[in-house]
């Protein structure tokens, strides 16, 4: 669990307000729902281990040692399922939204890893496999591209396809799932080790599908021909590609046979989105990993389990928690959003410190009073506040410049100091803001 | 618990956004805490009914019928001085700060409240009396207006005039909380219902006080005069009335002696704020409320329960979600962001699309798709899509534009359609939303 203080909750702003601009430009709208669920919501939709992350809530009056009932979200999909099913008048035939929020974890947290993070979603519920599947991968890449991202490898493949392998192999379809999680692990632990995985589970028979997906595209596409499902599979891949690719700015697309995605709620097309680097330089350059950083695919039958009725849906997600990093110089502490400080005098000076700060304001300008109460004339410590907090500039005004009808204006990088007339200061400070 | 669609969102955080924007005007910063909490940290800070309204969460990997030890955020408050405690060399001498975010007590919710709800502070810590405590109120009341409440009344007093008036009448000081508990229901019961609750309470001899408060101001500040800490509450009252009192915008402050505030961390000015009406007409009209829409005021101990030292502090909050109600019409269902739907005749047509809205996109145009599957030339349907979102403009592109090199814009709301070149299309557009 982390805090954010002010520095970082801007640098993460800036990042999650590009994204959500990208996501509103498609048309997609934002969606809100509550940090609790009904554990019952969640439980069984993430598979046993998924089951086991879910932080548990006691019931209202209860303390530990009683039964709990409600539960933190898990991530958005499970709870826009719910939404759609729930209002399904009021959502349409047709549900595009977008979704950025925390969820939670009871995870023991690795490096880089957290019990609280947020997730970044948007999802088209409604229609079939087409246009909503190539949009999906499109929204998400081109937010990529927006943050900054370039050079970006769509990996794309369709559950269909691994289905017509198993068929075609003649591998026991009730083992699909295994199968999957073995597959899934292609990246990290390589195909020898994929091959290990499969005979532990007592799949020695998969290991011609595992040269299969590792070997030559022109060999498993004619291997795949011999599946209705297989074709079918291919088919979405290849009209995928077609649709999406000329579209995908900065980044490519391609068929990636390997591909499985762990989450067992998927059906059709599945994708990751893979980056070689960040685009930050020198010393805070982060490489990109060999892990994902946007995902998704199509998942029809998930949200039928709420509605009844078969609801078909395609969507995806950006790791944000990771791109941040990738983006974004990690910042701490503490930004003012002011663009002034008025300093204050003395005691007396008060009034008039918030009566300049408030005609600064009504002119669209930012600014903050001094509100430390030291002694009189303490200006090196204002003027060290103001500097600490990154706000441009600063107003003065002391016995001297009172009597005389003028107030200093200080620009705390050059320490340059202006005389201005009382009455000028609020058009003199919006020149040079407007100059900057 | 409570979604809220995009109709909603949106109405929401144009209201948040205004608020946002105050904060920020005066140089308060973003600040972001966990959601979750250890429950050692909140617990013992609300009183007894609040520590029952505490969520609690199951450890990592229990199940009911275990020990918590975290707990959902249940104010911004304590988070804050836990953050100032553990990031004091971050923070500065002079922290100032805004939360905008939810909490969650387990509350049986009654009408119009909610176990999950919106808390909106701003607080400075740090400083002692003075400023600080002006700038809460203006920045809280500037915030008021800026979403177009007007006319409200801003209530002042002081914890030091009430426990001076105890001390002058001679009522134990040990009895303090239970004269204010009593007290703070004057608005809500009368004095003759608060002069039953103290004789309920056994406090029968402060009958006197009560008339105290409820009698002429004069007479009470002559019996304030005797006591030192009576003296330097009033003192607070009028200083602030002097300091805050003529840059106070669409509304009025007073000293409220019958103010006294339930929590009871409060050690110096307190303070509500009261609104007549909301500014919506007509049907949408709703009263302003009996009970306080935005309150506050200085606690100069809780902190140091963190940091170990005393650090004095000073803050109030917006009851945002009493006041999203009074501003803004509550808005239901789906609203696109979009400014322009891309009709698609055809499966064949679906490159032209997608490709049409990312032009559109590119010129700064929210563009979407329409990503139903049903059959070819369906306009009906996608044009009911667009009206039913909002979208303001259709582009239509039928066999017969697409040999003539045109496409036709259709304007949702007049029905009118123009044919326009296929290469003046984003131009046409442009020129069309920036009329708007």
């Amino acid at each position: 669990m982390r805090d954010f203080l002010p520095a970082e909750v801007k640098a993460r702003e800036q990042v999650l307000s590009t994204v959500r601009g990208v996501f509103e430009s498609y048309g997609f709208a934002p969606l809100e729902t509550p940090a609790i669920e009904r554990l019952e919501i969640l439980q069984g939709k993430y598979g046993e281990e998924g089951d086991r992350l879910i932080f548990q809530i006691a019931q209202r009056g209860k303390r530990a040692g009683e039964e709990a009932d409600l539960a933190l979200r898990y991530d958005l999909t499970v709870p826009l399922a719910r939404v759609v099913a729930e209002y399904q008048g009021r959502t349409g035939k047709i549900f595009k939204r977008y979704q950025v929020a925390p969820v939670w974890r009871a995870d023991r947290p690795g490096r880089g890893r957290f019990r609280e993070f947020y997730q970044c979603d948007i999802d088209v519920v409604g229609p079939e496999f087409g246009l909503a599947d190539a949009e999906t991968i499109l929204v998400l890449t081109d937010a990529l591209a927006a943050v900054g991202l370039k050079g970006f490898e769509v990996r794309l493949n369709s559950r269909k396809v691994l289905q017509g392998l198993i068929e075609s192999y003649g591998i026991d379809p009730a083992r699909e799932a295994d199968v999957l999680i073995a597959l899934d692990k292609f990246d990290k632990i390589g195909e020898a080790g994929v091959a290990e995985e499969l005979r532990e589970r007592g799949l020695a028979d998969a290991a011609p599908l595992l040269a299969g997906v590792a070997g030559p595209e022109e060999d498993l596409r004619h291997r795949l021909g011999a599946s209705e499902t297989g074709r079918s599979g291919l088919d979405e891949v290849d009209r995928l590609i077609d649709l999406a690719g000329p579209l995908l700015r900065e980044g490519v697309i391609q068929f990636s046979p390997v591909l499985a995605r762990g989450l067992s709620y998927y059906t059709g097309p599945i994708f990751e989105v893979y980056v070689p680097e960040g685009p930050l330089k020198g010393p805070d350059q982060i490489k990109g990993s060999t892990s994902a950083i946007s995902s998704g695919g199509r998942y029809d039958d998930l949200v039928g389990m709420f509605a009844g009725r078969s609801i078909p849906a395609v969507g995806g997600s950006l790791g944000i928690e990771r791109i941040i990093p990738l983006v974004s110089r990690g910042e701490e502490g503490v930004v003012s959003p002011a663009k002034v400080l008025v300093a204050v005098w003395d005691a007396g000076s008060r009034p008039d410190a918030l009566a300049a700060a408030s005609a600064l304001r009504a002119a669209g300008i930012p600014a903050e009073v001094y509100l430390g109460t030291g002694r009189s004339g303490n200006m090196g410590e204002q003027l060290g506040y103001a500097s600490s907090r990154g706000i441009p500039y600063a107003v003065l005004r002391g016995p001297k410049e009172k009597e005389q009808g003028i107030v200093t204006v200080r620009d705390l990088a050059t320490r340059e100091q202006t005389a201005v007339p009382e009455g000028d200061l609020v058009a003199h400070l919006s020149n040079l803001l407007s100059a900057t």
